[in-house]
């Protein structure tokens, strides 16, 4: 089988460049641990890439986009057509992740994993249309898990492309109207934890709404009756197209030891189900941000990450990943770019 | 007098400009509020500009450097010497804020404010020595009062300079060694908090070296017993040049409407006393990060800033404030780059 394939040519990080790494900080002018998490960084970055000084010159952000029949129960502050007229937002480079990854040089790869609308080829869009929307997890599964599947390899060959024209470091976005709730449920089966614990406005639900998105969540998992010990049964059950899409482009940076940022709820939940589907994937992964959607928390916490940035982001899209990649990049330019105490003629600690 | 007049320019933040900024955000194509933290910066960023839609295009980073007569108290992990070895690194491209700067495209200019070395002329290099090193604070007052005036006018005329060259936001950096000791000093004048709860490490001293540290800042109160009414008063007792030059910059920059990010525990210092000496400097200030040292933040609280950045920083530079720089430049092109519902063709809230 061709993901196993995949997962089995994950490795562990590379212990000698991170040696190399820790003890090149050591040696820069500065105060030992001076430079906290950028030093961690760099030396984690060192063992993803198998490099004792890691570079990065070309930053992939993928825009992944589905639509989800959960919509129909009232979960979402935004009519379904939003999707795709944010697909086009992004096509025209107007979106926010478009601003964000022009600003830190990033490329951004639109991909259809599932909008339900055809889209005219476009150079910058991938279209990797697995169906148009999934149906409502409230009342039976997402999709087939065939489809589940599909949807993986789709985002692995989706990355795999990308490394051929040229990829350091990966970022993951989403387009989805009603994808938090899809992603809830996701957490809500990995954790154990309930619905309630999870579920947030999303992009804004007044009160009656986030009710209605507790009681979809809860009747999803009830209904499809998720098995926890499966990523794919779970991603089939009570996930998405684009969810899935993600979940491959993660596995697939891993393979070829590519760091990838994680954003936010969403893609968090993607990254859950590709570490239950292969943990060591997990020393792949830096979380990007701590969203302001209520279980991003359990969600890091459950993975074992500790994000770099807490700015109330709640966008989605890749937004808060591709703000962080700049600090990984910076990280990366410090372990490098810095003059060594004897290179500087400086004194060392007393 | 100079400094009282360039205090009477400085102006409460436009806010037409904000409103207007305000009213942008909520049109984008993005639940309002989604961008949490970047929509209140470039709101404020508005503000500061008098700007509907604020471009930063010029980048400055003053790295103000300074030597302390209370090393001789046995407060720092590294020798004194290494004030003016890191200087020479900072002209070389050798440290830490070099290589963040260029990371940013951030112009670094590095300052002699009080180093205890006389360094040859050099493009990059400003020399606006006021003394070779500040006395010894834990046995008497670390300069005249002409002196502390001296260091904040040199700080104006450097930033003023620096306007004329091209500078839209500005970053506050440091370098001498000992200066993490008049910073507490000043953070225990202004906030009555004692020196224990305020005193860090600084760039790692031992247990020993902690108590010594404690034991001089309580000396440097005793001793010079500082007005905490009188900005001017509390520099000059228990301050530094590099500290008076930065008070100077930031001054500066609030004056000529442009925003001023701070650094760590020293630039914080000295944001202390420019909002001591005129407080309507408040709202020009984004803090960069929450630095590491112990005190950092009583003396956050102390101004009102919510840091942008928590990434166990201890190093000054200016490092963690051009990171925020950049964080601050991605805000005002969201503002500005980003299409608005009507523009995209995207329907609003439901």
């Amino acid at each position: 089988m061709k993901l196993q394939n995949l997962i089995s040519k994950i490795r562990p990080l590379d212990e000698a460049a991170m040696e190399s790494a820790r003890a090149r900080q050591a040696d820069l002018t500065k105060p030992p641990g001076s430079l906290g998490r950028l030093e961690a960084l760099s030396i984690q970055m060192a063992g993803i890439t198998a490099e004792a000084e890691p570079k990065i010159e070309h930053k992939v952000v993928t825009a992944m986009a589905g639509d989800h029949g959960v919509v129909a129960e009232g979960v979402s502050a935004y009519p379904a057509e939003v999707t795709a007229q944010m697909v086009h937002n992004f096509l025209r480079g107007g979106a926010a992740i478009n601003v964000l990854a022009r600003h830190i040089g990033a490329r951004v790869v639109i991909v259809d994993m599932g909008v339900a609308a055809d889209f005219d080829p476009h150079p910058n869009l991938v279209i990797k249309k697995i169906a148009s929307g999934t149906r409502n997890i409230a009342r039976g599964p997402a999709m087939r898990r065939e489809q589940a599947l599909a949807a993986i390899e789709a985002g692995v060959s989706v990355v795999e492309s990308e490394i051929e024209k040229g990829l350091d470091i990966l970022a993951t976005g989403d387009m989805g109207i009603g994808n938090t709730t899809p992603s809830a449920a996701i957490a809500a089966a990995l954790t154990g934890r309930s619905p309630a614990e999870i579920v947030g406005r999303g992009t804004g639900v007044d009160d009656a709404g986030l009710e209605r998105k507790v009681g979809a969540v809860q009747r999803a998992l009830t209904v499809n009756n998720p098995d926890s010990g499966d990523g794919l049964n779970v991603l089939a059950k009570v996930g998405g197209f684009e969810i899935g899409g993600l979940v491959g482009a993660i596995l697939a940076a891993a393979a070829h030891r590519k760091p990838v940022v994680i954003d936010g709820f969403i893609s968090t939940a993607a990254a859950m189900l590709a570490v239950s589907l292969a943990p060591q994937t997990r020393g792949y992964l830096i979380a990007a941000h701590r969203s302001q959607e209520l279980g991003h928390q359990i969600m890091l916490n459950w993975l074992g990450l500790e994000p770099l940035l807490d700015l109330d982001l709640r966008l989605g899209e890749g937004t808060g990943a591709v703000l962080a990649m700049s600090l990984i990049e910076a990280s990366c330019k410090i372990l490098s770019e810095m003059a060594t105490f004897s290179e500087a003629g400086v004194s060392d600690k007393e």
